[in-house]
Formats: structure tokens, sequence, C-alpha cells
């Protein structure tokens, strides 16, 4: 993770939380207070955003010591003690609700990634995110994305192709959209593209694409137009996949199956902080 | 809404989400095309965010169009247009998955705030919202909360106070944290405090407090403690609201529900702009 | 105070202050040489900004240690030692002038705050600020007004409730904008309302107003409503307080008396740095 | 004035004001509600920041209308009209404090200015600041110097050249000290030098000074040194200028007075904004 | 090109050139005159950067008017006009340098590229650029290039893969660093590999590298490289090309060649700006 | 230098250049390994700006260690060692480029300059530089002048005075436009002013300019000038000096030749950074 934007998120976040100052903390307790405090897991899930905890509580205060007890990517049940944090009282106050917000969305993410590539186990399929991120977090979701098990799609509109219904029409067809991305665009990037049909995708195998996205195919369509492309492209399926049966999406020999749902409907994994002293 | 800090906000989402620029755009669609596309819900539910989706495209292009046809806290079903944008296909692009992105998380929320608020329809209790927010987007999430019908509680530490148990403790009892917060606080602020038996709300009430939580009580207690503080202070029910009934709860008579997943664990309302020209 | 946007303050007045660099002390100062120096009040007052004070030299140059003599709210005389730093010479050099700009500033607060304190002093009165402060440094002059004695007022428009004469009027009367507010404000804030008048003050009364403001009234006036009031609602007196008798006021029985001239009008405190060595 | 810095100081202040948004004025006023109001002077003095009211307003919304009635530096009385602004109540009410509280403060400057350098017409001499200003507002404060008749003293320590005692003292002398900024300096730069007796004021002219700092000199000390130097060098009265009779300092025949207290101990000029409609 | 980042890149440099504000001008240019300039060349080159040229205007005052002549790409020789300026002489003035600082170097490097460019002319290979570059003014360079007819390379580290040295030594040889980075990575990049003999080629031909960099190799190598690869992998000539012969390498039949000069050692285009009235 | 504005150039720069993290480097290299390289000069030039070097190192991982062999200034051979750096390999490789391209882009900038110093040894003329600079980084151009062996004109337009044809023109003459600045700006600078003819110098003369600028002028004006001027004033040789006789220039007795090509014309110093383990 790059922490020099990583920090600046957080202190955002911190000001965003802490306002002009926490003023039920510095009425009750005094400046000298220590604390330490656990954070457990209070569902079952995938942990992710160890670092991103860490950082909060340095930015906070660098007094403020955090031990970790697992580490991302880890599964945890009910009750498992997630990391220890120990510092003056009103540093971890002023942390808490900061890390909490971050590592239970990420975590959430994690834990939705995972389920995704558990059911797709063993069928070789990778599962891929999207763009389809919370303004603001993507370098946080995309690093939670790979936690849970998957891996990334492009990051953003600069850094991967993805031609679409509208740039085809616009270029005037789908070799004309190829020739013209593969003209502008770094030699360092291979070329995507979405098909609707098994037309198309012969089209854009002619057209000679890296990768075909079959964009809300049905299995069937989807099977025939992997045995058609047969390795001379990387196939992708996408289209709501949040809804479909990915194992059965996978079966088909796609290679990858990208996910709008895993950052757009996130379930904040429960996460506590008790104070043990 | 704080106009200046959404401008910040968007900014720095379209820059995320541009990187260096769209690669794929500038390479099919030349510098003159002009589309207009419709944006409709896919999904039933509430939509809120008019505000952001036209500043996103000013901010991206002045010269961008949008035509609103439905208001923030209207209900929308499958097929429902939203908006019509019109202006250069390469602004239209830029700006839509940021847009997206936003509005369908507000629409998220705000569709979660309005089933809660019917579900305590009649009785007069008021849901709120708590800090359970996703960093960076507090601002957006409060406001679609009130475009679901709810109300908000504090925005952040310093604009509301909440003694909470670790208050208690390092204060010396409740009474003495009451009197510490009403000595350091603003006089403009209610003091609000977390009781989580019949016992500690007496004190609460007995040291004057102006809102008592009633945390994580089952609903005979509520209902018993609804009864015993009889108007002198309000009451607000909290702790993992989002799994409890809302009407049992309601029905006990408390003035406020404060529930972290309206705002934790959104699931995003399926909006998608498609091009009409 | 909130550590994370004090640093960003201070690094822009640092900024500010430097330039491209102290072209001065860069030609006649080697690198190498260190100095201490003592910081000292040049006329009476109430000393505020330790924290500041040490923040500029850390942020200036981690290795300057500053050794505090006094704290915040402790009141000096000609001549007294306030704290002493040493460090090289061109960083003690390069933070003397923000530190002192900053330090001279909340002193000069606090010292016009204490002897308002002072003049109300056994009448249960409390001194509050405004929202007349010097744009920037809003969280300095409220931590120095209480650092003075005195309490704070709202921080800013969002985290406390003032309803004005056009508030009023927009509204359609007292009762209709009280009732407004309560409606779309959390409940975590107390509404607070300007009156100018007795009949006003009976109307805010009825209209369940938590804080009336006597605005402008002269003391008899004064006197009736606190009288009237009866402890049902808090009061603040207000309007051109810094030219007005405030013992005078303060035995009107008003709980709140709001002076702008503690922070629109500052008196800088005098202190010098000198070098010892 | 540079504008782009303005913006940025102007947003800040609205920031810091408006915090989440104004939650009094969002709750009685409707965002269609137009209002028209008149800037007036509740005191005698001479105005300045015009150009900032109109940006203050220009930010928040610019379909706000300001017309202004006079100029900077133009004196006012009680009563006198400043400027009429118009535009959507809501609009007006967001940048009323802030414009207040900016141009209150430049006007306070700009009076005391106008005060030091009526003391010393006729002499020739000219009022000039010096860096004990207000963090964050120096731009403004040496406009509002200009706007009260005075000039402006070097603006940070990059642009101008002030060799002071512990310079002098780590170069090993006054012409060392003088001389080593010779070398380093840009040409574009004159060299300025403190002196406090008769003896150092003939070193310093010996060692090509260009400017001469008579720093806490008796009149009598002043007027020899002016003598002394008679022409071969500028020379500037400072040291507690605010307390000193600035008439007697002008007569000595320096060329320029240097005044801390015209920045760091201002008094606002008393302003407000009455609605008329 | 981003024009997100393009306004706080020129924001700044406008900061950074005027300072508090341009201190000549404000003295000897009164605010309502008007003047009209023309931007020549004054040697030989392409030209790049009319939209900048035309934003840092805008941005500095929107009452300035630019009209172009000619466009990004165009050559241009010596006396050649390029754009007339119209508006607020003060304005004029104040974007001037910063326009010219930009859009001299900006031309510079279209220059050197489009001289690399017509060195192979013909022979199908594509000139590129490389990480060498000026920082803050990536994006401008980036642009420059194409202006100049080459193609870009990777934008930064994120958005393209190379292995290089380092790399192979730390993951255990080729075809271990090529499938750890395919297994990383997201699909959407090619995998890129330094290579700098003939029997390294080989080895990343057989990991199934998609680009081969051909780093420092003699002519004859190179040769002997392009026709063992046989067009399964993309080759990319790299290694101080600035003073290679192009032609020469060109012939060799690689793809591309990568060329640091084109940005690290930028020879700036004379243009000026002068006043016509 | 100013490290305050260091910190946000490099950090900048960093984030230009790591993107979203260098995909390249996480796939390869585990996170525990340790890597030694040695900067070393691939070319013959001047040194400048270990503190860059050292500060972005330390920006990117303060457990990386820099251990500098020379200092600033230093002439350099080919495969002369500059500095040792060690530390977390990943690290090394995250500083190594920005690194570079900041401090390639200085050492170019410091030799250029000394060859020009060498050009003028012996004549008792200084060369300095102007403000054609590279946007953004005038703070380390400026420096690397002097680490050269030059000196800086001003800064920017704030800092110092020159005045121009334009400014002549508008202020209604020589005389006139002198007196204007005089009247306006900060005593603590000297007025420069353009001459193209020896007509011209004599009325700027005339009107006590402090620095009088021979512009364009041929070698035997500029030796007419410098003998009519006679040490009234300061002179300054400018107008395409980078393409002059630079000694021929000197020997007319001018004090000063400014250069833009020292910065609007850089070679980059080749620097690498090889690993030794």
């Amino acid at each position: 993770m790059n922490y020099i934007g990583l920090d600046k998120l957080i202190l955002e976040a911190l000001s965003e939380d802490l306002g002009t100052g926490d003023i039920t903390t510095e009425s009750c307790i005094p400046a000298g207070a220590v604390s330490t405090g656990v954070f457990r897991a209070k569902m079952e899930g995938v942990f992710c955003g160890m670092a991103v905890l860490e950082r909060v509580f340095k930015l906070v205060d660098p007094s403020v010591a955090v031990t970790a007890h697992i580490k991302d990517g880890d599964e945890v049940k009910y009750g498992d003690s997630i990391a220890t944090v120990t510092g003056p009282s009103r540093s971890v106050l002023a942390g808490e609700r900061v890390a909490l917000n971050l590592v239970q969305h990420m975590s959430g993410v994690a834990t939705a990634t995972r389920k995704a590539v558990k059911a797709v186990e063993g069928t070789g399929c990778i599962i891929v995110d999207t763009r389809k991120m919370t303004p603001g977090l993507r370098v946080l979701e995309k690093y939670a994305v790979k936690a849970g098990g998957g891996n990334n799609h492009r990051f953003n509109l600069a850094d991967g192709i993805l031609i679409k219904d509208n740039h085809i029409v616009a270029a005037g067809g789908i070799s004309e959209a190829i020739a013209a991305v593969r003209r502008n665009a770094p030699h360092t990037l291979r070329v995507e593209i979405e098909a609707e049909t098994v037309a198309q995708v012969r089209e854009c195998l002619a057209a000679g694409a890296d990768i075909i996205m079959l964009d809300n195919m049905s299995v069937p369509d989807m099977r025939e137009c992997v045995k058609l492309i047969a390795g001379r492209a990387l196939t992708e399926a996408s289209g709501n996949m949040g809804e479909r049966d990915l194992r059965e999406v996978a079966e088909t020999g796609v290679n990858y199956i990208s996910i709008g749902a895993l950052t757009h409907s996130v379930t904040a994994l429960d996460i506590s902080l008790k104070f043990t002293k």
C-alpha cells in the first residue's frame, strides 16, 4: 500500500470525526490516564486492515502502542481478539471510531471476496473487482479484495483499457475501436473489450483483443464463447455477478469474474474495542 | 449541504477515478462528440443525491447540462428515469462512474432509512444515525439519512456530548461525569449519557441528563425506563438496532432509535446511465 | 486541542513568515551554531499557548528543546520567564516570530477574558465568547477563552442553534421558528433564540426555548426577564458587552454573558525572546 | 492583492464558520427566499476590504450581488453605508460573519494606520508595518496598512534583509555581517541593520548599510543619528513605537517609523449588516 | 489531459511566481489598463501547450481572451505567431512568465520527440518516453511526447509492469519473476522485462513475457534478438538512446525505442510575448 | 532551504511516480528484503541535491539510511560515488526514481552554472539566474545555481523590482516609473530597470535607479554604459546570455550577468543507482 496517500486519507477521516476536539472525553478523562483495549470480532468473517489500524493510532499519537494478534486475510469468528492497543486514554478514544470505521469496512470487503473465491474454488477462475467503489477509499478496497483472495481489475480509467458500447459506436466498429486504442495507448496495457453476443466475441477475437469481457451473458453463451476463444484471449464474465451462481459461471471456463457488489454494497464486519483497564 | 466541502470531495473522487485521463475514451471518441444519457433506477428504493450528481458534471465540464426528473427522497421503482445528462461525450463519460458511485451509495442509505422510518410509522419515534459512517462521506451520508426521513445524531465528537462507560469510570461516577461535562462544554449542547440498566437510568435522571441512551436493553427494560423517565429526559434506544424489531422498540415509547447499519452496511441502489444518442 | 488541525495552521504560518528561507540568518549564522533563549513577559497578563509554542519549534526542527516554566492560564507580570528554548540557532530564529505572533495573540485573548471573569466573580455568571473571531484562528481563540477562565459558545453555525430576527421573520414567528428547528436539528443540540423585549422573552418561553439571549437590553429589562424566566430556560446577555458594566449585568442573574470583543479586538500580550547564549 | 491566495484563505474561513452547514438557517429559511442587506459602519474609522467582502459572497454563491458604496481607504462615521448585498437569504447569511470578521479586522488595521499617518503628517516620515502580524492574514493586513496610508516593510524573512543582534554576534561584527549578506543575498535587496547606539550607527554607515534601524532610541539619540547619517542611508525608527509620540519621533528626520501595534493589537472597526427586506 | 490536476499545477506555479503580488506592475500600471500581446516563436521547433497557455490566463483572470493561431504539434519557425492574448494589462503580465515557462518546456519536449520520430520515419518503430521526467510535470511532458509524434510508456510504477535486474534476483530467476507478477498484478497489464543478453531474451520468451526490453544492447545483438523473438513478444530498445543512432536501432526491427533524454534534458523552445498595444 | 515546502514537493513527486503502488516490486521482492545501493556519477559535472536525496528516502521510509560521500557543489567525474543508501529494498526502489529525477536536474543546473562562473573567473562579475524556471522547482533550481557558484536574482514578482518596457510606457516615462515604484514598494527593495540603449541608461541613472539592466546590448554599448554609470548603479547584462561569449560580456565591467538558460534548458547530470547487495 502507498502510505503517502494513506496518511492523508486517515488524517482527513480523523478531522471529520474529531471536529474541534472530543468535548466529552476532554471533560471526563484526565490527560494523564492510560488505557488498554482489545479489538475483537463480533461476527465471523475475514479480517483486513491491520496496517490501517496501526497507522490511525500512530497519527493520533505516536505513544499509543498497537499489538497485532492476527494478520490481513485471516478468518475470524465471534470473540476472536484482533489487536491490543495501549496508550493515553484520550488518544485511544480519539482514534477508536475512525479505526473501526475503516477496518470494519475493509474486513467487510475481504469477507465478501473470500466467499466468492470459495464459491469458485478449484475452477481456476479468479475473482476481481470493478470501479464500482466507495469514493476516496479505492486504495483500501482494492487492497481488501486481494486480502480476501481476489485480484484487482484496473484501478482507474488511465491504467487499464476497457472498450464499451459507446466507444465502439463512436469509433465506427469493434476493429476500429481496438485499432484506435492500440495507436493511442501505452503498449504496456492490454486491450479489453466488452461483448454481449457470440457474434461480437467473434469480431473482438478477429480484431486481436487481449481480453474479452462477456457482459451479461447466459451460462450457455459464456460456455460457447470460451470454447470459441480457445485461449486466444483472456475472458472475463461481468454484469450483476453479485446475484449470479458464481460456480456455474466459473465452470464455463472463464478466466475472471468481476463483481461490483464486492465494494459497492459492503456489509461491515462487526468489530468492537473493549477496554480491559 | 456545505458546497465548499462537497467540491473538494468530488474533485478528489474524480482524480481517483480519472487518474491521468481516460485512455480508452480519448482513443475512441472524438473531442467534438456530444451525447445524451438517462440515469434510471434498476431496483426499487429511495433516490438521494441530485445536487451531487449535478455538481459532479459541473466540475468535470460546465457545459454538461443535467435535467432532474425527480428529487431527493422520492421513491423509485425499476426503470424510473432519474435525470437526463447532455454534453460532450468525453465529459459525460468522465463524470459517469463517480456520479454513480456517490449517488448509488447515498440512495442506498436513504432507502435503508426509509425502511426503518416506515417500520416505526405512527409511533412518533424518530430514526437517527450514528458515527459508524464511511470515512470521507459523512456529510453525504448524514444528508441521505434525512432524505430517507430520519434525522441526524451528532456529526462528530465536538458537536454533541455522549458520555459512555469509559467516561463514567474515569470521572468517578455518573453524576460526576455529567457535572464535569456541564462545567466544560458549551451550554449550547445537551448532555447525553449511556445507560445499560434501569438502576443506571435512575442515576442519570437524578444527575440531570438531558438525553438518556438505553443501550442494548431488552424491550421490557426499555419500557420500564421510558415509564420511569416520564418525559424528564429524552430517550434513545441504541445497540445493534439494525437487527432488532424496530416497531417493537418504538412502541416502548422511546423518542429516538439510532442505527449504525444505516451507514456502515449500505446496499447501493442500482442505477444505470444509458446513452440515448 | 485537535493537533491535526493545529499542525496545518502552524505550517502555513511558518510558510507565510519564512517564504523561501531566512536570507539574513542563512548569510550570517553558520549551520552548526546553537542558541538558548528565554521567552519573557514584557507586560502583565495571562499567558496562554504553551502547546502551540512547543509545537512551532517541533515542526521547525525536532531537535529544538522547549522547557516550559509556567502553564496556560497562569498570570504573569513584567519580566517573568515563560519558557526556555535551546537548539540550532537557525531553527530557533525560524520559529521565533510565528511562535510569538501566535502566543502573544492567545495570551491577549486569555488576558481580556480573565479581566471579564474577575469582573463578575462571585455572581455565578459565566463569560463566553462569540463567532466574532479571527478567521483561521478560531480553535486557538476558543482555547484561550477557556484558559482565561471563560467558556465557549458554539464553535460554528453547525454545532449550535441560534435563532435570530431574520430566522423568526422567515419562519413566521417565534414558536414557528423554534418548532422548525426542533424538527430539523439533531436532538443533541439545545435551542437558543434572541429576544430584544420582555414580550419576546415571554413568547420564547412559551415556545419552549432552551436558552434565551437577552440582546442589547437595559439592566432593568434584563432583571425583569430573568425573574420572568425563573430558571425555565438559560439566559445569556449579549450585545456590545465589551463596553458594558459587566458586574451590573451579571447581577441581574443572567447565566451567561457573551462578549465579541474578547476575540475581535485583541491587545497582544507583549512577550520577548532574548538569547542568553 | 493576489487573488489565488485570497480565495484559499476565504474558503478556509468559510469552512471554519459553516462547519457542516448552518442548521438554524436551513431549518427556518426556505431555499428560495431572497434578502437585501446593508453593511453600515457603527463607529468612526477607515474602511478597508471591499474586494474581500465581494469575494466572500462570490465564493459562497455567485448569484449574490454586492454593490460598493465607498472604497478602501475612505473614512466612515457612525451610520455610513458601506455596501449593499442582495441574493438568496441563505447565501447572504452564510457569508455574513466571515465577511464581517475579515473586513472589521482590516478596517481596524487601516484605522490605526491612518491615525499614525496623520500624527506625522507634513514631516515626510512614512509609517510602515512589521512582521508582528496575525498568522494567516498577513496579505490582508499588509494591504490594509497601505489603505490606511502607510507603506509595507518586508513581507517575510526571504524578501527583505534585516540584520539583528544575533546575526551580528554570529557573523563576528557589523561589517562582517553586512559583507556576509552582500555575498549571499540577491542584489535586488537592500541591506537593513539594527543599531541601538550612536556608535553602532557609525559602524553600520562605515560598512555600507542601505538602511539603518534606530532601535529603541531616545529622541535626542535619533536626532543625532539622522544628522550623522546625513542621507547616506535610509533611517527607520523602531521599538514599541505604538506607545511613543510619533510626531516627536518623525521630527527627528527619520525616513520611516515601523509600528508592530498596527497589526498585533487591532481594534476591530464595528460594522453591522442589517436586512432591509 | 486531466484538467483537474492541471489547474492545481498552474495555480501552484502562479503562486510560486507571483508571491504576494507583482509589486512593479501594481506600482506602474493602472488597474484599468488593457493590453494585447502576441506569443511568437523565436526559434524553430514543434509547439505544444495551447490548452495550458489558455488555462493559465483563465485562472489568472477569466476576462483575458486568448486566440490560438496554431495547434499542438504544429511546427513553427522564427517569428511565427502562436497566439494572441488580450485583457487587463496586469492580468496579462501576471500570467506571462508561468505560461511561457510551461509552454516553452512542453514545446522543447515535443521538438526533441519530433526529431527522434523523424529519425526513424518509415521503419514502423515507435518512439516512447520513460519515467526520467521532471517532478510535478509528468502529465504535461507525457502529453508533449505525444504531440511530438511519440507515444507514452507507463505513467508510473502502478500502471505498468517492468521487471528489472533487482526484481529477477529477488524473485529467484526470470520465470519466477514473471510468474510472481502474473499472480499479483491486474490482468489488464502486459508484463515487460529487461534483458541484457541474447540468452536472457531466450529465457524471457520461454517464460511468456509480453514485452522484452533490450537494454543497452549493441545493434547486432538487437538484430539477433528481434529475429529470435519473431513477433512472439513486443520489443523495446532502451539505454542511453538519446546518444545512439536512432535509425540504426530502429532498423533492427524493434517495435519501440524509449528515450529518457526527451524529458530529462529539455532545451526550451524560445517563445516571446510582445505587446502590440 | 525551507524544508516545509520541500517535503510537500517531494511527497507530490512520490505520489506522481508511485501512483497506487509499485506493482512489479510488490510482486517480486519480499517485504523483509534489505538492499544497499550506491549512487554514482555517469558523467562529469557538479553535484547538487544531497539534502533532497536524503529527504526523499526519509519521507518514503525513515528506516532507510543514506550516507553522503560528497557535498553540494563538489565536482564529480564518471564513476565517482555520491552516496550510499541502505534499507528495505522496497523502500529504496520506491524512492529511487524521484531522488534521481530531482538530483540529476539540480546537478544539471549546478553544472551549467559552474561552467558560466568559470568563464568569467577573475573578472569580479557574478552569474545570476532569472525567473525562466521550471514551474514547481524554483526553490531547488535557485539553490542549485548557488551550489554552482552563482547567485540568485529575485525569487518572484513580489520580492524584487524590475521595471520593463511595458511598465515604463504605462507609467509615462522612466523617471515616472521609478518614482511610482519608490512610492509604492517596500523600502527594503532596490529598484532595477531595463535599458536597451545608452540614452535610456542615462535617463535611468538620472532618475536614481539602483540597478540598471543592460538588455540585449552589444559589447561596445555595454562597455560605454558601464563607463557612463561609473558605479552609481549596479549593472546587469541580460538577454540570451546563454548564447553569448560570457567572458567578453564580463570584461565590459558589468556587475552581474543573468542567464535564463541555466534553468530553462537543463541537461540532467547522469547519475545511476546500482545495488551492491
